[in-house]
């Protein structure tokens, strides 16, 4: 395997972007090369820095902005013998000559290139408005748009920022820019926030942002900025609303940077980032490309897909400048997306497909809910959370998952992630073998419960239904509410039949076993008990609410935002 | 799938023991079958009870002892529909006549049953010293012997306490009972605590309970127990030292409670367990054993093994109380023995294999040390943690690994269990896609660096060595240490030769190409850099130090009370 120098003329492989997989890729390259002439091109001032720490940043939780500085120049020089030119703007390429053009500070060159991996990341979407470029709207993609937003925020007199966009970045700037002190107004399109969540799922990360007072408009979409004197001041709110403010942050996304690679012929996909197979190459000989530009195989659908994530490209960085090095590399995995977000005190995150993006996808797709506990009931603190799976139903394959809690949210985001990266049925999410100790989980964790639910319905033992479905069944149903008297205080679906599970065997007579059944309790446990009685005492149609009431609460209350059939759902029984 | 009532003649399943799985299977078999007669026969006052709760309800950590009774005799009978009889101790099994006999406060009792589960769990191993009878010597099972030992604890004049055994009870008692103010004496007989991890990853866990003022004696056996009127008030050490102490706490593991199974004539195993079959099936027909006290079978080795843990526990019982129902059920999975522990401000665990056992078990194991931060070292807070990866190196399949550290060592054990309960390769970790916010992770994690360390292995692009087989290499090697000025003055190994990443392509000349070398840095990144460097440059044989200097102190701290080879580590090159 080792490569002695002089065995040929020395290759120069070209680095465009050090952000977004660029630097992973000069680092690689170096492991597989010693000889090589690496250069590493970047149009701003470092190397690299890690952008998701950006947020944290600009809200004063990280206090040390070197510490952004993830890889150094001189790192680069010193450790990696990488010729690190900051500064520099690749203006064009020409893949044919194997060439392309870079401007600096002191002018253009034409530098020629064996292998060019281009890491050009993604743009922050801007809405076409007038106002859009002064100098209180911010969009954040560096650390200069992060220093200049940290200097506004920090403004004396600065009271208050509407910030558009309710995905994962901006909910970090709300929690931010509420710890720096200022009111913040959050602008959301759609009708509910984190569009990676189902609306069941995505209310309690609102309400969590309401608790926090952070004033969330979702369904709402904004329509003008209006600027005095080259400063905006206020924002026009599709409702008519007009909300005076002292700064703007745009956190709608980021669109694939592909203007270099398409200009350069290179072939761009269905979903707008750059072709590339399984080691990033390009639909150009010798022209890689990572990062938030490129498609990815998405390892549920196996269709690509954009994922401006730091996880794939840095891995994507490391085959790409191991291809450009040494012309063989592992092929990049498929990926699943796995995504997380902490607001304020809860935490929310969803790896893989949700239910509507894997029916589009042509699966037979169901969703278990699931409320769960971190760790033991019985032990101090145990905080609550949500788990929801998608399966598919022919198969039992698990599809994706969301969850949203607060300790241990990340955990089972990682252990379902993993569980479906290596093929996992829903079914086998019973048998894992999980850490317990009182601290730190249960004998039965969530994620077993959701093995078990689900492995029980596999085998006949009860039928799920879910809020959703429950909500858009009509006709003739008996709903069976086995909660407490203390628990119906609280009130229940309207019409139900109350019979807690102690009263159920005595009782049984006063429900028709020839109609169907649907079961509630809080969570779903109970629900299933009854389930199984009412099955095994000659009820043919009996169905098991996955999720219970709070699964109702949750789609009602996400309901408010929404155009589900949460009205359905209260009504359907009266 | 419904049973309709009147089918045929009421089954009765009777159930002996409701801890360690009972409880859960006569649940289970309730679901399965709403006419069966279900008995629940318990020694004790309880059904069940969280009795991994039982050091921090000790350690006042745990309140409100009721939250550890998990299921009530009322909520069994109520919702269940089970029969259950606590105090009541079974004496006897006829297998061939279906019957036991069972003792309890009005007398002895024949009852017959169609079923019958055992869930003996385990008892604690307690030594043939005189004076263990003594009531200041104290053997934890039950909620009584709780109650008997917080009592102790809490009594005025009560300063000091000798715990016997350092495994995962040991250690938690060592702690709740510092909490609770005690001077604590933690004695082991092996050279380390823990033994369920590596000497390099246990001495971390005995730095740690030195720290919180635990005095820890490893390589230390009880001798004697000195009682005078009847309580014991010091104790003697192998070392021959006697101290003073108020109490004392046996933890020296458990023993499978087999005595009722091998008087009625069930098969037990090479381990002393029960033995059953996938659905909990002893040798004698309609008799199932769930629990501490049966064997399950490995799913590493595949073969038969004691695992006293409330995980596997609570499933055997599910499946055994379905099949004791219906004749049919799903499974028991293998188990891996995924295990942790909280030591005051560190987390052990472990799953699988260590090395040790997978050498034993016939597997080319070889191991990665890798040091990790839970998460982004640029987000504040970031804790430190070690993981030891074991794999098969002919078959790259994950065996085992143990991780060690502060926040999220939880969140990566579970995840290497879960992959692998997969059949993953170790290399499959580079690729896995956890999910990565400042505040969870890196886009690099600890996980990801272990797949790529291995991954660069498999590709032959460096060979690793561990402290342990360097400390072992004889001969004629260069080791190079590459870290810098500032590090070396911390001290380096004996004769290294010490030439900074950054200097050594200017330096490499000082090194013979024609002599093996092994790479040297911290935790093993910048070795990995140095090792490709020089195999580049022609050199045949570079090993890189996996794990780097802290595994080699690690190694050498745990050396300390270790027959490991440390000192030829330290020596091998003056």
């Amino acid at each position: 395997m080792a490569r002695s120098t002089g065995a040929g003329p020395a290759r120069r492989i070209v680095v465009v972007g050090g952000v977004a997989g660029g630097a992973s890729a000069a680092a690689r390259a170096r492991r597989l090369d010693e000889t090589a002439e690496i250069v590493l091109l970047e149009r701003g001032p470092n190397v690299s820095f890690a952008n998701c720490g950006i947020p944290y940043y600009v809200g004063g939780e990280i206090t040390d902005r070197w510490r952004l500085l993830v890889a150094t120049p001189e790192r680069f020089r010193e450790w990696f013998g990488v010729d690190v030119r900051t500064g520099h703007e690749v203006v064009s390429i020409d893949p044919a000559a194997r060439t392309l053009r870079v401007r600096h500070a002191g002018g253009e060159d034409v530098l020629a290139w064996d292998r060019l991996v281009l890491a050009p990341g993604a743009a922050p979407v801007v809405p076409r408005l007038a106002g859009v470029g002064s100098p209180n709207v911010f969009t954040v993609r560096d650390l200069r748009d992060a220093d200049r937003l940290k200097a506004a925020v920090e403004r004396a007199g600065v009271g208050h920022a509407v910030i558009v966009g309710a995905g994962y970045i901006g909910l970090e700037f709300a929690e931010m820019l509420r710890r720096q002190g200022l009111d913040v107004t959050l602008v959301e399109r759609l009708p509910q926030v984190l569009r990676t969540l189902d609306p069941e799922l995505a209310v309690r990360v609102e309400e969590e942002l309401r608790r926090h007072g952070v004033d969330v408009r979702t369904g709402t979409t904004l329509e003008g900025l209006e600027a005095g004197t080259g400063v905006v001041h206020a924002v026009r709110l599709s409702d008519g609303e007009v909300i005076d403010t002292d700064l703007v942050v745009l956190a709608l996304g980021v669109k694939p940077e592909t203007r270099l690679a398409a200009d350069a012929g290179l072939a761009l996909g269905p979903s707008g980032g750059i072709v590339v197979d399984e080691f990033m190459r390009t639909s150009a000989p010798g022209v890689y490309a990572v990062g938030d530009a490129v498609e990815y195989t998405h390892a549920v659908t196996g269709k690509p897909t954009l994922m401006p994530l730091a996880g794939p490209a840095n891995r994507a960085g490391r085959i790409a400048g191991e291809h450009a090095a040494a012309d063989a590399a592992p092929s990049m995995s498929p990926v699943l997306g796995t995504s997380i977000v902490r607001v304020f005190g809860i935490v929310a995150g969803a790896t893989g497909l949700g239910v509507e993006a894997a029916r589009r996808a042509g699966f037979v797709a169901r969703a278990l809910f699931v409320p769960g506990n971190h760790h033991a009931g019985y032990y101090p603190g145990a905080e609550e959370m949500w788990l929801k799976v998608i399966y598919d139903d022919a198969t039992r394959r698990l599809l994706g998952a969301q969850v949203v809690g607060g300790e241990g949210v990340d955990k089972r985001l990682d252990v379902l992630a993993t569980a479906i990266r290596f093929g996992a049925r829903v079914d086998d999410l019973a048998s894992l073998d999980l850490a317990y100790a009182p601290p730190f989980g249960s004998a039965k964790d969530p994620l077993h419960m959701v093995g078990f639910i689900a492995e029980n319905e596999r085998r006949g033992l009860h039928r799920i239904i879910t809020a959703e479905e429950l909500a858009l069944l009509g006709g003739d149903v008996q709903i069976l509410d086995v909660r407490t008297p203390l628990e119906w205080a609280a009130g229940t679906l309207p019409g139900a039949i109350t019979m807690s599970l102690a009263e159920l065997r005595g009782r049984v007579g006063e429900l028709d076993a020839a109609r169907p059944v649907v079961t509630v309790c809080r969570g779903g446990q109970r629900a299933y008990y009854a389930t199984r009685i009412l099955r095994q005492l000659g009820f043919a149609d009996v169905r098991t609410l996955t999720g219970g009431m709070l699964s109702v609460d949750a789609l009602a209350r996400a309901g408010a935002g929404s155009a589900t059939s949460t009205t359905n759902l209260m009504e359907m029984t009266r």
